[in-house]
């Protein structure tokens, strides 16, 4: 059955950033919605962002074009232009290899909803904007480093 | 900018299926989202049905993962299992060579419209479920045949 059952899709929570980043990742929840229906080529995610919550840190990727389309509620997209408001329908792109680091947050009093798709590849880099850290993806792992490939500091406990 | 301006897409309409097939494919529009973008690897379609009309025929992809989200309406899968109701908000997968011919169509009074998210790939096959058709699309043309490879008989005038 070509339907997906959304209400079926478990709700990821959490973060694969290292401290102290992972923390700010509070209030984002996921359904891996591709992945659920076999889909291999690109993934399909819907993100539930709490108020006050992020997609992510601000990034971009050097290999992966990048969508979105707002579901439900009040979301800003924030990137190098600054904000701008994102509601139900609205969409925006993030094709791979623009350096314009971007994430959607919610400002606003009530739940946001989007759906995200990204290709997949089988190595990645991500940059991240505001702060001095980069990731490799490969062999499906995460390796988070300072932008100049050096270790980053371990963070506070 | 990300924020893709929806409002200045242009509608495209049309097809390119062979007669007699193109003509039923009226009241079908659809903007091209990702390659207004600049996405190139995997394309974006918001997809504006109206009253009686549908995606596509019935088909399948060998090649190329696809999803769809829809927007508004109450709109109608149809596949190899029957009528599956799609209404806004529902999504839908057809992961790559799963042989399940599908499209939507709308069998409401009113407009609906979905978005569509496909793989882009260099060559590609789809498989027509309902008719002696299938299509190769290699070097940005679309080949229509039998699907013994044979020419499709010309169409009375």
């Amino acid at each position: 059955m070509p339907k997906i059952d959304l209400a079926n899709i478990p709700l990821k929570t959490g973060s694969n950033y290292p401290a102290p980043y992972a923390i700010e990742m509070a209030g984002r929840s996921s359904q891996r919605l591709g992945d659920a229906a076999g889909l291999t080529q690109f993934g399909v995610n819907i993100t539930i962002l709490a108020p006050g919550s992020r997609s992510s840190l601000r990034h971009w990727h050097e290999n992966q074009d990048e969508f979105v389309i707002v579901i439900e509620g009040d979301l800003t997209l924030v990137d190098d232009t600054g904000d701008t408001p994102l509601g139900p329908g609205d969409c925006a792109a993030f094709p791979a290899g623009d350096a314009n680091g971007h994430h959607i947050v919610n400002k606003s009093q009530s739940e946001g909803r989007f759906l995200v798709v990204g290709t997949r590849t089988e190595t990645e880099v991500g940059h991240n904007s505001d702060i001095d850290m980069m990731v490799e993806f490969k062999d499906g792992a995460a390796n988070f480093t300072r932008r100049d490939g050096s270790p980053l500091p371990v963070a506070d406990q």
